[in-house]
């Protein structure tokens, strides 16, 4: 289930919002940095810059997920760390066939395609072999999305700056009105500022965030690796959730717990 | 078989449309941004301190990745797929011998080497390494041209800042008549422009449409690699497909059908 | 127990206390670098860039290691050797069973999850391989906090910048006044002393500390890992205590006392 | 034999050829941007910069690879490579012993090393070791030349900045005849030349160069190391030359060829 | 015994010397880039943020190794290598046990460790281990005040450039006096000069001569460990030299020597 992303979203409103409070706190009218020729600039040339670096599907994906970046998709992964451990125990008593009928109803393709490689019998390295190359490629593939904005927040900045030379080139050209060159100097301006907002308050961070949350889901990935080649080899399953237990809790804390069971286990 | 790259073709169109309509709109002339000297001092030097930095070999090389650049010439690495399931199954059927037949007709000069390896009955630690060994050396060959763009791209905005201070050393040479004074500032700047946007909007995606291209081949002969030698090993055509799915389809989404394929092998 | 961190307390007084008196000696009045504005812009858009960049919790536990940046928790490792010492002297004379009643009264989670692990008889591979996979996770979690800092500290001086030149273009809007444009400029040039103090003296900084801290913190786990491994295997007190001597005083000095404990042990 | 290496004299020629005649054809005098005073802060400064950041001894010796930097002395790998398969012809037929009078006359003291190496009869894991611990100090001793000039190309720009800086300072103290001004900065301004082009045409640019070349060499070095220990191990001069060949002609375009001679070998 | 470093020192007084003397050619006063007030802002501030950015022991372990800076106390690899050399001739006629008499009598810790572990008879992996974490542990103990000095030099710079915006804030406050304000920019100016210059031309060559040092006394450290071992396993001391041989020439040019000596060994 998809939840709004509420970092992106109070981040955006508190950087825009008390910049242009500032702004008109310091007696700046809003209309003085609204300037569509300026935004075109700037805007365009970096999409087109950004098209060039990138091969198109892979652009079209990045944007794509600018969904990923108001609204968070990633499943708990203390709860598929539970679900893990139910299948071990399922599959201690009623062995690893019994997994078929609820491994059918999984959601997350991920942990589908792992599990029924387990309860189709193949080998754990064969298993492990296919599950860390799709991990690899998983993590590569998630990581294009945060080059993409990277590189438009790399040439945001410069394209900001070209655009602001320009206004310059045309002001420069007639320096004898004093009040026409202030004015066109401010204006040539505005473009250095939606260079520099857009690469620092928006692509940026969203490159940012993009990553993390990758990151984030290659190690839900690598606890479902982890876990199914543990439940292929019979392991005991409080020993598993022990193990595992680091992916959905952090580190420390649940020593006394931890000992307390696997003590019973061992 | 060439497609054009609709990305690099329609982004350069964007990228220079978009910024040269909005210099228009400012009221920016055309003609005030078309200077040959600026264009001699910022590409000239731009070009002669790319040629130092790298071997003269290299360097042309890298001057005919320009079409690289505009054109796509990578396989579909699901056909490649296609293709290697099918040896898999002939390797089955007739035994590996009957390969050889079909790999004379191979077109990709890797993919004729990997089979050409396998049909001649060398063994598969010798095949990994010989083809492993030539990954290594194609992905580092195939990065040059990427690093001579990326190396132009560094050079460019500071040849650029060079050629602007040196006509605004023209300029202070004679302060006295403000107007003369602002047309030539006006024309040094262009220098700026040149060095700032061809490294923002040509050589640096330049480099990154190059690079991410390499290394999706590296990705295709690491597919046909683990592929020849699965077949030399004798391994079943289905999981085979399954295992190397994740190069041609990305990870994900077939579950199911490589759930059901995979019973049948087993 | 927590000991305030002396480097960032006289650290920051050093940095502002001088920089302040440096101006106040120039004949800068404190009055002229006190902004609200400016600094509503410059923070508030930083704060906002970063909590985009971050998912919130991870934006919330960096805020909360503010106090991490002022004090100092870390454990002593001369220390923590002793008790592994003293451990590894128990489990010689009364056997491993003899160390439970001590682990149970260990402060540190870590430290307790380990020797638990041994007390409860589990094999030192599985030992390795769960104290690892938690120091792993330790790390990458510990670092996030200094990447929020780092983030900040980048995206703090362009957002700065944004902010002189908002000031810039209200000021370039009317140039007639000289005066007014000279205190208009001079107002607007504090969003950039806001923005590259911030990044320089406490953002930065404080990343290198919170990285160094973390780095020092994940060490001490690496001592206990090994430490509670080699009393699993039963080896020679001082052999460990001269195998991780290196930990608790770093490298050389202790050749001699190390000779003469060695050579009575073996 | 040492050639000239045409990309850096052509590449040197063409930079500062065009900068100049851009310069020229703009209006700019020679004579402007020439100031020996100039020179001597940007390049001193440098100099002592990058002899205070290297041993003295390790700075001198990149100083003596400026002739590396003019001069080609890399040896073809085709050729070596074809001395590497007839060694392995003679070490076939007249045994390894053979070889001796042969080694004698080699040239290249890494290639001699090695081939002394198998004909002592050392064993091949030896040979192996001492080899690759050779090459990893020779690529360490060989970056360091590289590293020497991109440390200067660091410096060069910061450093004719403060030159500008310094010759700003100079002309502010005295405002009142702005031709005097004018021309001042004009002065100033040729620090940052200097700077510039300095680090963009010639350091950077000769450091990549000298990387570049030291990475040849290793490769060189390592298909030496790979044919000695092949022919150590008495492996088929055929199969020698095909495993080798992607160290003389690059990857792929070799298939049939090798496929013939191959399928002799085996 | 310390030497002093000829690099450093020269190095300084050339940088300093070969600016102050342009800057007077130019017309610059000496008096007009002495100003105490800049210093205190640039250096406090520098100053501060490094204290704030390392463990405070850490920092003052930073301050101590300016004498690193300015000698040399590296020991000769030729002789470390003569005396291994020695050792091991000792090793092969007398025995290990005759080596402790003069182990007892070695200057350096690491050397005298590494021996004292072979006379103590412990087995070589255990060696290898314990010498291979203290190496490790000295070269991260090593890094830290390269750390310091180049996060010295990278807050310099932008301190610097806090300090020229604070003056230039004080100078726009009176801006009707050109002749005051031009001083004032010239004032201000200088504290950009201070922190480029401390930059450029001693904090970071000053990171990078104590990383070189530090990885060369590494290298010291590795030919010491594997010498040790390989004496230890009763290596010929003629190889022994062969091999460590590189550690204390550098590659190449020995060829014909160490083949007459490792003929005689074989």
């Amino acid at each position: 289930m998809k939840k709004p992303d509420l970092g992106t979203i109070v981040g955006l409103i508190l950087a825009f919002g008390l910049i242009l409070i500032g702004n008109h706190l310091e007696g700046g009218h809003l209309s003085s940095v609204i300037q569509p020729t300026a935004a075109l600039i700037v805007f365009g040339g970096t999409l087109g810059a950004t098209m060039v670096g990138f091969p198109l599907d892979e652009f079209v994906r990045a944007l794509k997920t600018v969904s990923l970046f108001f609204f968070t998709k990633a499943q708990d992964p203390a709860k598929v760390l539970e679900e893990i451990v139910r299948y071990a125990q399922i599959a201690r008593r009623e062995g690893i066939i019994a997994l078929e009928e609820h491994v059918q109803k999984a959601q997350d393709p991920f942990f589908k395609k792992a599990f029924l490689m387990v309860v189709d019998g193949i080998d754990s390295k064969t298993i492990e072999q296919t599950l860390e190359l799709e991990i690899h490629h998983a993590e590569e593939k998630g990581e294009i999305p945060a080059k993409v904005f990277e590189a438009a927040g790399g040439y945001c900045p410069t394209v900001g700056i070209l655009g602001a030379v320009l206004g310059l080139i045309h002001v420069m050209s007639n320096l004898s009105d004093i009040n026409a060159v202030g004015s066109g100097i401010a204006v040539a301006f505005v473009a250095t500022i939606y260079g520099v907002g857009a690469a620092n308050i928006v692509c940026l961070p969203a490159a940012n965030k993009v990553k993390m949350k990758n990151k984030a889901e290659m190690q839900l990935y690598e606890m479902i690796m982890l876990g199914a080649i543990a439940i292929q080899q019979g392991e005991n399953p409080k020993l598993i959730e022990q193990k595992l237990a680091v992916f959905a809790h952090g580190s420390g804390g649940h020593g006394k717990k931890g000992h307390a069971e696997a003590k019973k286990a061992a």
